[in-house]
């Protein structure tokens, strides 16, 4: 398998992609193609020892910034390392685009370089995220601010067909993010919805689903407008990021509180690792007729190397196959 | 002043409101009309010494269910407890309604009784959260799915009067629940919202707020669509709950964590309780030519008798008069 990872995207590009390059060839035999100014990846990749035969590059010029239009940064940056390495899967001469670019430029690119797949409205962007009783998966996490709701019901097969290939996991719920349980609540959006979902075969619906119950990892797919996934997304990571550093005030604001602090450290560090976005990789942006990974923008190399892991995954369980049988 | 308790609304009615009352008569030296069953709750206030002249009882023989429309529930059922607690305010009877009811009868009751000051396009409910670095407000909590953009300037006026009455913070900040930082990001109606939060005076507009970050409490007050508010109000409870749960079962695996759990227990269970919603009251249905606040469906007497407190604070502070001014 061949993966296209953008060399120069996110926070910490090139030396964290190019590091997580070189572990992943290590570590999971694929091969890769680095794209980004050949002179800078060249000598990032001076530092480590790797089989050549297994890392290449492809010189890219141009950089998409977050400040421009990431439309006009796919459609006129030619030369840019995102735009090329969407290129290579589109042209075929790669398998899966990685990458921490701006999920904006990423997403045009699925879209405009790679394609939807035939029959597909609306691509959409997914993560797995822990809770409290197993893996949860939100679609869409912002790739559409506005959907109809049929295009919620597309979003159920996408999830169905990740859980049913990437996880052998048969008949997976699919919830609706709503602000009720019963059928009848919401907005415009979720009462149409609610109803299509209902109606539609080859998913396992189980209903709405409140907030409140998200994080509890009983339901495996959840469907929203991308502008509520994002909000759900957001609010889960800056919850978990403020309440830990309220426990630790907390706990450290008296003598006892610091003895037994030092004491659960290990058992929280372990905790914090488990629960890491980083193990599980990156957000796929499914509905695209190619695999794309974005990974986060402050992935450092392990988070690639796991986001490559999960392109890996995708193209082992062959899913984009799965899903097309499930469109039909 | 006189408040109008719903004597039959919450998970524990009659008891803990009845017991909340008797506690909050003596602590704040209001008056209260308890609405309900009068045998019901004599039975109960016998419990409890008291100031005759501080209790009364309006006998109210209907409730309105969870399972039947709040509109027609508080149209039709005339002898309900919440509606006459609603009809008391009405006819200035009494001063401010408390009910740990149904949000939507509490709502329809604000709307179809009391209704919305002159010049309110939408009433909205809006509660004060805990922070990591202070309380913040989101509003809207889920009055309204739907909304207009206008709506939003609505609803930061009606916070902007809030924390300058009842907290004394001049200018409070507002921001704009957004999926991401700049001027043009979001859907329509956070894309519009902006411009119209942005040329409004006499609020200090401060620009869209990501999600990650409203939990930092940097930012007095939220404004958002009632679905969103909705969306962020039970993540928020959802992620807290599961992850005290989930860290507690991360200390308690080793022994070192368990020791260490003992240790920091107080210091938890000291946090938790600061910053427990039952300390602050409840929600305010704000926007309504009344003063209503509506309780936690799982209140407890002390969250009747801080909703007490709440409401007290609203007519002490003349909000209603604030925000009237600065509705011109």
């Amino acid at each position: 398998m061949i993966i296209a990872l953008d060399g120069m995207g996110g926070d910490f590009a090139p030396q964290e992609p190019v590091k997580g390059a070189v572990e992943a060839v290590k570590e999971y035999g694929v091969s890769i193609i680095l794209t980004g100014p050949k002179e800078v990846l060249e000598e990032e990749l001076k530092k480590y020892e790797y089989d050549p035969e297994k890392i290449e590059i492809l010189d890219a010029r141009e950089v998409i910034t977050l400040n421009e239009s990431p439309v006009l940064g796919i459609r006129r940056k030619k030369d840019s390392s995102l735009r090329r390495a969407m290129d290579l899967v589109k042209e075929g001469k790669a398998d899966a685009v990685v990458s921490a670019g701006s999920t904006g430029a990423i997403l045009a690119g699925g879209l405009l370089v790679i394609g939807r797949i035939k029959g597909v409205d609306r691509a959409a962007l997914a993560a797995l995220m822990p809770g409290k009783n197993g893996p949860f998966m939100v679609i869409d996490l912002g790739a559409n601010a506005e959907v109809k709701p049929s295009n919620l019901v597309e979003f159920a097969k996408m999830g169905t067909a990740y859980f049913e290939s990437l996880k052998g996991i048969k008949n997976p719920k699919v919830g609706l993010i709503n602000i009720g349980g019963e059928e009848e609540k919401g907005n415009e959006l979720t009462k149409a919805a609610y109803q299509l979902l209902k109606a539609e075969e080859g998913i396992h619906f189980v209903g709405n689903v409140e907030p409140r119950e998200i994080t509890d990892g009983d339901v495996e797919i959840l469907v929203c407008d991308g502008f509520t996934g994002n909000v759900v997304l957001k609010m889960y990571e800056g919850v978990v990021k403020n309440l830990m550093s309220m426990i630790k005030g907390a706990m450290m604001s008296t003598t006892r509180g610091k003895i037994g602090g030092a004491l659960v450290k290990p058992s929280l560090k372990e905790f914090m690792r488990k629960n890491d976005y980083k193990e599980e990789g990156g957000a796929s942006l499914l509905g695209v007729d190619g695999i794309v990974i974005k990974a986060h923008g402050t992935s450092d190399a392990r988070a690639f190397k796991n986001a490559i892991r999960q392109a890996k995954n995708f193209y082992d369980r062959d899913y984009l196959e799965k899903f097309k049988g499930n469109l039909k």
